[in-house]
């Protein structure tokens, strides 16, 4: 007899983000152009000053590096962060593969099996697999598309609690929903995990991401919080090197640190040439983040303005990150993505969704809203727009949607409390 | 007041094999060299085809990587195995973050919370970090080493199971103790897993390092165990490129395979210029791997021949990887370690070695042994086991050891059942 896989290998969620790729893989099989609006992978390219050190590497043993980072790499992360009016030791931050594995340690290192951690609905989808792995249970707490999907108020978080909850995690700027929170949110989210003993995990992968002149504030900048911060860092979006998977885990709690050295020990480094040719970073030129913020927030204005456009679509202007969660005049966003990609083209194009119901926890939420990413350019996001404006006429009267008579299932479920 | 952090956290082991670092920091920073036998970092070059393809990469966003591994590795993967007549399909082959996301991986799939793993001791030191991150109990199967640390016979399995047990871990050639298992071995264990129905995570990332023509079989060639075996690889060992982080999981049971792919794509990819470079190991000249084998080969019989001259110092002569464990005539291996970083220096030098207690979890065994790394050429090691003998010579002066009357510990401690 064949051994049976364990209970959390069944439960290990596979992502919703990729889950429709077959059918956009059948599109282009057929001829048809995908518009992909359904993941965060950007398209600039990765600054040169980073790889050309690809070949000045002259290492001739590509040897295991120190667990907790390269000195040369930890060293410039302090650079880094020292230049974001934030001070910290060598033994606060340690280079992680990816913003992925420092959410991980972070989760394994804050709770335990059974526990709980609060997290603003929507959320970054993976969020799911990660506490399946570490066998927590997420919690969530219901932003909404009417308030921007701004932190709640310290009443919905306190109906969240039980005794079994040890951490927040946040994602600011935030991914799916491009909310930036501002200091008094953060504030207020830290001052309820102090209240409650909690840990606050700040996933600030998207930090330079923030538009309009917002700045993006870091929970390791709130002050008498600094034991109960384990910020999440990553160099993915930054410098649009999302493959060479290097990020770091920072914090002031030295027992957390400890703790998650002693997991980075058992995977013995985090990827060494990725760390060799961050350094390059150092010889980005100046304006490098200013110039792709503006790149950034023009799509967010294309996006935004050709969103509003289409009859039915609702939105509040995304602050940030470049993602936004929209609500389409449809019943089922999951059917119309479908639908798209199977039966829709506009002059040979069509368009990949994300379909939001995977960033919610909460069951019925989400099911006419989608995740959109802008990482195309102005002009392919103008196309995309085209096309996602004629899909959904067309498939609202396909449905037969447009009937006067039928009523659309309300933008937020009547179920707001977590289940 | 400041949040606790979790019970696993706490629990979390530090790396045995670093522990004595900082000892040898001090000892350098007096002045004295260091022949660190200690750890498995080869000090090979890795092979000038992979290291060409640095700057070769003319990718110029570098993004992520499909979950599962980039087609070409995958592909080239395929060729590998199937040149150890290993027939795999692309989904069989999976591209993870060196092997110890394989071997993490392997226990989250094929085991819950709570349940045990069987594992052959002395063992892998950082399996005991794995397995608290995933939450499972090791339960250690003594080899011995007057056997030469073979497989131990079934009626010692069958008294190590209980209703819990979900896998057999076994690392073949091993490490520590550079024993490489003959294909009955295999089959015995491979015919437990069957009795009892369990999975056979087979840590393979030694394969090439067999000697005296030995052939080290693969779990994957045991015909009518396909649907059990998980096989854990990796490039680290194989082209001395421990630090690019390049592995793999290799199964045929399809249901480990979809749930490890779904922990793969929470982490998204696979260090994305590792896979790049990787691809150059189909260039490299052939005999490569033969040198490489003659080399440790070289290496172990000097290893093997300076010990047996040390007076009291017992082992068998390994077989493969590039480790063993030899008992020392000393009382307390961590002691004499210690002791070694400490306050010995022969002509300027000493030697850093790793204490076995931390590759065994029954209590009370390996506290005479140590494991030894021939990681360093001929004249290294001749220079390294001089300073050892000496070493072990003074040592034993000094703590009294040579008096007739006094009676060393026994070489295997009594207890021999797991705990």
């Amino acid at each position: 007899m064949t051994p049976e896989i364990s209970n959390r290998g069944h439960r290990m969620p596979s992502s919703p983000i990729r889950r429709l790729s077959p059918l956009a893989d059948a599109a282009k099989n057929r001829g048809t152009h995908v518009f992909h609006l359904n993941i965060g992978q950007p398209d600039l390219e990765t600054p040169d000053a980073i790889r050309r050190k690809l070949s000045e590497i002259e290492t001739r043993v590509l040897c295991y590096s120190p667990s907790a980072g390269t000195p040369e790499f930890i060293a410039w992360m302090q650079e880094y962060y020292s230049g974001l009016n934030i001070d910290l030791g060598s033994n606060q931050i340690m280079a992680t593969t990816g913003g992925s594995e420092a959410i991980f340690f972070a989760l394994m290192a804050c709770a335990d099996e059974g526990e709980e951690v609060l997290v603003v609905e929507p959320f970054y989808t993976n969020y799911n697999a990660f506490a399946t792995m570490a066998g927590v249970r997420l919690v969530p707490v219901t932003s909404r598309g009417r308030d921007g999907f701004h932190i709640p108020p310290p009443s919905v978080w306190e109906r969240a609690l039980t005794p079994e909850t040890r951490i927040v995690l946040l994602c600011n700027p935030n991914n799916p929903t491009g909310t930036v929170y501002g200091r008094e949110e953060l504030i207020q989210v830290a001052t309820f995990c102090r209240k409650h003993d909690l840990f606050l995990i700040a996933d600030e992968v998207y930090r330079e991401f923030a538009y309009d002149d917002r700045i993006s504030v870091s929970a390791l900048t709130l002050e008498g919080y600094e034991d109960l911060v384990v910020m999440v860092d990553s160099l993915s979006k930054r410098y649009s090197a999302c493959g060479i998977r290097l990020g770091s885990l920072v914090t002031r709690n030295d027992d957390v640190f400890q703790a998650c050295l002693r997991m980075a020990q058992a995977r013995l480094s985090a990827p060494g040439l990725a760390q060799m040719i961050a350094l390059g970073a150092r010889d980005i030129p100046a304006g490098y983040t200013e110039e792709v913020i503006g790149e950034y927030q023009r799509r967010r204005d294309v996006l935004f303005e050709g969103l509003q456009q289409i009859p039915g679509v609702f939105l509040r202007k995304p602050e940030g990150a470049f993602y936004c969660i929209a609500r389409l005049p449809v019943i089922d966003s999951t059917d119309f993505s479908e639908w798209l990609l199977r039966e829709f083209a506009l002059e040979g194009s069509t368009v990949m969704l994300t379909p939001a119901e995977g960033f919610y926890a909460t069951i019925g939420l989400g099911l006419n809203e989608v995740r959109l990413a802008y990482v195309l350019n102005e002009e392919e996001l103008r196309s995309a727009l085209r096309v996602l404006g004629a899909g959904l006429s067309e498939y609202r009267r396909l449905r037969g949607l447009d009937d006067p008579e039928l009523e659309l299932v309300p933008s937020e479920a009547s179920r707001s409390s977590p289940p």
